[in-house]
């Protein structure tokens, strides 16, 4: 796959290091913008959780656990492990009359600075509920409970991932070319990256008086933009930029630059991905997609900060800078 | 600048990400193997910290300093502020009438766990000994007392930085094409990746008795080698790599995906820059090129650690590995 560069990172007046990858913009008609090969097979990884998220609404299982849009919003998420986000979740599976130890996503230190000092300087370990992806898990786990599955949710034959992978294959028009285990131990399905583009437009294009599909794809848009704070956190991209964008678009990342956006208003999906997997490049451009589509104002703050024309070092001083490759955007 | 698909991150039986770079072995009678381009234009950053350390003993400053292996060492490191570190430094400043104060370049909490843990939980902020190129920089003060030069050493028209770069050219064997300011404040100068091979072979091939330059050579790579602790740190890879190999090579870590090897026995340098500037990849790319070079044995734990043929999640389960591109190595 031949991919087109996209960021550059430069030190002083020469380039230092450069980003390829693949972006696609899809619309009503299809694919309207392409950079680098809009057939390039990639792992969605977390920027698909509204996909994986879409059974536990069409099920009926998310109205029978009476979850409401704060739930639906971390179902989408990849949070920070904040007290905030597990509190939350534990909560939620404590309404399901489960627990911590029904997640089968494992345990990472949160990204959230102040959980994971509170944790480190108390000598205490994280658990499951501190997991990025404890939400997506919480919401298998009610999925589950309403299919009566077994407890090993996160297997590729269990009823839970047969419906994920039918709406993934639904959404993105394609039979996946394959399927990896994700991060947190659930099956990711590959796709190409105009199909993944290709289902964030459906999720933009989503009306609640669409059909049961399309009502619970404008639900979890609804989730995620009301509660920003919960689809990742403070200091976060996502976070950052669905609020910049005043709750009218919703973004998601996944691990490896994957980044995609849904934008309601001009029936829109971005999908993109950087080929070397760096979160620095992917935030930038979807940073400069968003501008380049009238949907991010350029003078935005949060602009300057996911795209910076001035990069400092420990002392303050300016070493160089971010600029977009020729050609994109 | 065409680069070469040097290292791939597999996800089950999908290709994920892909890193590309330029990678140049040089011998007695120049570049004898050569991935991606070896004009390619590169700031080494850090790998060239040898380079940085040659004046500071040509001038006669170390001897008159009473340096010793430990500080040369330190003088070539990108340590990992750990207490081992931080007291030598500062030790090292006290002894020459001097401080932190002096020191220009910029705090950042150290990459070891250990202090970090200890500062964090403290409420300490790091200090300027902790930064991972205190001991380059208590080197350019050592060399700036024997100059009498100004306090702002680390200026690009300031006596030590140009003893640097002169140093810098002629290892290279090439005229700096633009320099930039490095993390640490000081100047970083640019030169194609094949004189970055160059120097590094340079060193390779410089014995005791060969002149001052030569001498002053060999004895950085002696105390690199003898203290592999100093030049990183405990789980990093600059210092597994020297205690795997040994002590038989010197290698060196540069920020933004470059690493160099210095092989005494082979009389060869090796240079490497990952394009995207990614550490994974130069961390497997110069283990691959040390295996492929037999200076390092393919079964020595080091290889599996930063070329892991498999990757695990937080269960432990397997998601993928790494592997090296098709024609690399």
């Amino acid at each position: 796959m031949t991919a087109a560069a996209l960021i550059e990172i430069w030190r002083g007046d020469l380039l230092e290091s450069l980003h390829h990858g693949h972006a696609v913009v899809c619309g009503p008609q299809g694919a309207e913008l392409v950079w680098g090969e809009a057939g390039a097979v990639v792992f969605p990884r977390s920027s698909c959780k509204m996909v994986q998220a879409l059974p536990l609404i069409e099920s009926g299982a998310a109205e029978a656990a009476g979850l409401g849009l704060r739930h639906l919003a971390l179902s989408c998420a990849s949070h920070s492990g904040a007290a905030l986000h597990v509190g939350a979740v534990g909560e939620w599976l404590t309404g399901l009359g489960m627990g911590e130890a029904d997640l089968r996503c494992g345990s990472h230190l949160p990204f959230d600075k102040v959980e994971a000092t509170r944790l480190t300087c108390s000598d205490e370990k994280p658990c499951q509920l501190h997991n990025n992806c404890s939400g997506k898990h919480a919401g298998f786990l009610t999925l589950n409970r309403h299919l009566k599955g077994g407890a090993e949710y996160v297997e590729i034959d269990h009823p839970v991932q047969r419906a994920v992978r039918a709406a993934f294959e639904e959404v993105t028009g394609e039979t996946s070319p394959g399927w990896g285990v994700d991060g947190c131990s659930a099956p990711n399905f590959a796709c190409t990256l105009e199909g993944l583009a290709r289902a964030m437009q459906f999720f933009a294009a989503a009306r609640p008086e669409g059909g049961l599909r399309a009502a619970a794809a404008a639900r979890l848009i609804e989730a995620m933009t009301a509660f920003p704070e919960l689809v990742a956190g403070e200091n976060r991209a996502c976070t950052k930029l669905m609020r910049a964008t005043g709750g009218k678009v919703a973004v998601k990342t996944g691990a490896e630059g994957v980044f995609v956006a849904i934008l309601p208003e001009q029936k829109r999906g971005i999908a993109l991905k950087i080929t070397d997997g760096a979160s620095r490049a992917s935030e930038a451009a979807i940073t400069a997609l968003l501008v380049h589509l009238g949907a991010l104002a350029p003078d935005h703050p949060v602009v300057a900060q996911l795209l910076p024309p001035v990069s400092k070092n420990w002392r303050g001083l300016a070493t160089g800078g971010m600029r977009l490759a020729k050609g994109f955007c």
